[in-house]
């Protein structure tokens, strides 16, 4: 899963002491994506720009702010998120990875 | 700290249970670096190509295989690591955040 002709920011972006590590890119067209790593846990994330996530390794649950289900992605799958807005996202074990791409409006 | 016109690599590179992870990319002329956090804890790193590892956050304490000694390195500062070799990396607290380069021979 490789993104060519991009900005890659070297800084790594660090939530939950450490449970989540992601690095971002910018790409051509000026949108931004982060790649990023969960470890075991439950996380929740809101958002600003609406989200497209896509688990590009492991297993989570995701549960989006105001439903009470929560639904199971594999890598291969994805899930979007509304700008302004958020989610939980619980990993069991191992890790999970995903792709985010930031969608302006 | 950012690099145009990169391939960047989505999946992750974990290590030591995640207490390592980071993210590669290829740069135009075919060389590749990976953006590394690095948390709590002292890790061995066995080289192939030589490497030069940019600390770019945080702090660490580095010893290079067939030393006895400890070189603290700090955000700014690097260090090279021979090919076909290692070294002992060692973060105390917080998180230490690195470039590496791979050169090659």
């Amino acid at each position: 899963m490789d993104f060519k002709n991009v900005t890659a920011h070297a800084k790594a972006n660090v939530y939950f002491d450490g449970k989540v590590v992601s690095h971002g890119i910018t790409l051509e067209d000026g949108t931004t994506k982060s790649f990023g790593v969960i470890f075991p846990g439950s996380y929740h994330f809101g958002t600003e720009a609406a989200e497209r996530m896509d688990v590009i390794d492991g297993d989570c649950k995701v549960t989006l702010d105001g439903s009470e289900d929560a639904t199971a992605y594999s890598a291969g799958q994805h899930f979007n998120v509304a700008a302004n807005a958020g989610f939980t996202i619980e990993v069991a074990e191992g890790q999970a990875q995903y792709i985010c791409s930031y969608i302006q409006g």
